[in-house]
């Protein structure tokens, strides 16, 4: 019997996990939620957050979820205790996923120690106030400065980006170098703040759409950091919870696809068009469920 | 006696049209209201929209206001007919006195007539979506072509724009470049599905703060389309309404300084820092307001 997996998000970013998730975790069946009719959760207050989060952990309890993830970096930094509290189920975030997976890198180079490793955290403005990233860094004895970039979310759902990891290239060329050119002047200014670090955290489940582009133009910015992408190292947690499935990497090593369900608050035809985007294929079959305001 | 005019906007956008007012209807005392907590309206459906339009034309009402300007495109477009009917006040939205203007504009050309202006309008999804303005310019004999321009305003809120009307400019080259591009490929694209537009209509209160850089881009284009801007025409709607007070731009025509007054439902530090920016002056002794979820 697969298990039953729940990934929540209040949009289409949480998708980047379940990309992550589905090879890694391939004999699960899972239930996606995205709670699109009261996104951006960024801009409501913890109480707001903790109580959509929770109305959402619920239903994916009632559609049989045995595990759950919390897909999105705003209800991960500011709901996560309530919503392991109230919930029978194992709870995963994403940002202690994503800090683990900096620490790790640090002591795999052997530059953690006694100097502290310094990590470069790219989000979206609401995740860097809530300075979460930066605590779970902290605890993990690495300095973690943290950078908003508001444009990238924007960017990405407007499809202006240069690949998708997988099949050919979407939108123009002037597209992508708006883009390209955007990143250049984030990450210019963010390793300007801290030219020390050595890895960037990729702490918004948009940006993995934007890894390729990333590490090109940090390249080009002679700064060739180690990128960490949180939805990847959740995805890793997840597996490691259910007892080290591990990378089904080998064709052999396949137990069973995945089956996937999905849920929207919001436009289901919206959901299907731009999710296909962060999943890296199709998602049909959605359905319009009401969680109430 | 000075008129109170109340204002509303879902943030910070409808300060464009408070600033337009200031100068032209001078002796008032104004009440802007910025339901930053609940933005923005544009995902939401259109009952919600109305209950917070109502609940915030109420608040501005309990304020004294004896006039309402719905400074907020996408409540002028889903709500402004159940604030008309609830308040036993004047009210005024964004979209018609836009439309209104766009007429006149070609009325004034001798371009109407049987054939028909062509006005292109640039607005955001959720405006484009509720073909508000293709409706009002029909009802004018005008013919829409409405292009969603999703990136204008976050671009606008990150402060990536090359002037404020006033003083020196913000930002640097690069930015400004970046916008200047995001402008050429969102106006290529609109001019190529509608080459005939004579005018353009800024259907977003957001957009003033790009007037400049849209009319140079239009330049650039070949396509030196005349620009209208919804928030001087409905300026001018509220002057006219109260009586023909005129434009004041001669010192001795102004009666008194406005005063205003300001409110937000949400961080009163990012609505003084933005808002700011939206006004052309400082935002000063902005205080919160609950109006509920």
């Amino acid at each position: 019997m697969a298990t039953t997996i729940g990934v929540f998000d209040s949009g289409f970013g949480g998708l980047t996990v379940l990309r992550e998730l589905l090879p890694l975790v391939a004999d699960a069946h899972y239930v996606y939620l995205g709670d699109t009719a009261r996104l951006p959760y960024g801009s409501k207050s913890r109480e707001t957050i903790a109580r959509y989060a929770l109305s959402s952990a619920r239903f994916l309890r009632e559609q049989g979820a045995e595990l759950l993830v919390v897909a999105c970096n705003t209800a991960s930094a500011l709901a996560l205790d309530e919503v392991r509290e109230a919930m029978p189920i194992p709870v995963v975030g994403v940002i202690q996923p994503g800090a683990e997976a900096a620490a790790a890198a640090f002591a795999e180079e052997g530059a953690a120690g006694g100097t502290g490793g310094e990590v470069l955290v790219l989000a979206t403005q609401a995740t860097v106030e809530s300075h979460a990233y930066a605590r779970a860094c902290a605890a993990l004895g690495l300095k973690a400065t943290e950078k908003a970039c508001p444009l990238l979310v924007p960017l990405v759902e407007e499809g202006w980006i240069g690949e998708l990891g997988e099949g050919p290239s979407q939108g123009d060329g002037a597209k992508c170098a708006v883009t390209a050119e955007v990143l250049r002047i984030y990450l210019g200014e963010a390793l300007w703040e801290a030219p020390r670090s050595r890895t960037l955290l990729l702490g918004c489940t948009h940006y993995p759409l934007l890894r390729g582009a990333i590490e090109r133009t940090l390249g080009e910015l002679g700064h060739p950091l180690r990128v960490i992408d949180s939805a990847q190292a959740t995805a890793r947690s997840v597996a490691r919870l259910l007892g080290g499935s591990g990378p089904s990497t080998a064709a052999g090593t396949r137990k069973a696809d995945a089956t996937c369900e999905f849920f929207a608050t919001d436009s289901v035809a919206k959901f299907e068009r731009l999710g296909s985007r962060f999943l890296g294929r199709a998602v049909e079959g959605v359905r319009l469920v009401d969680l109430g305001g």
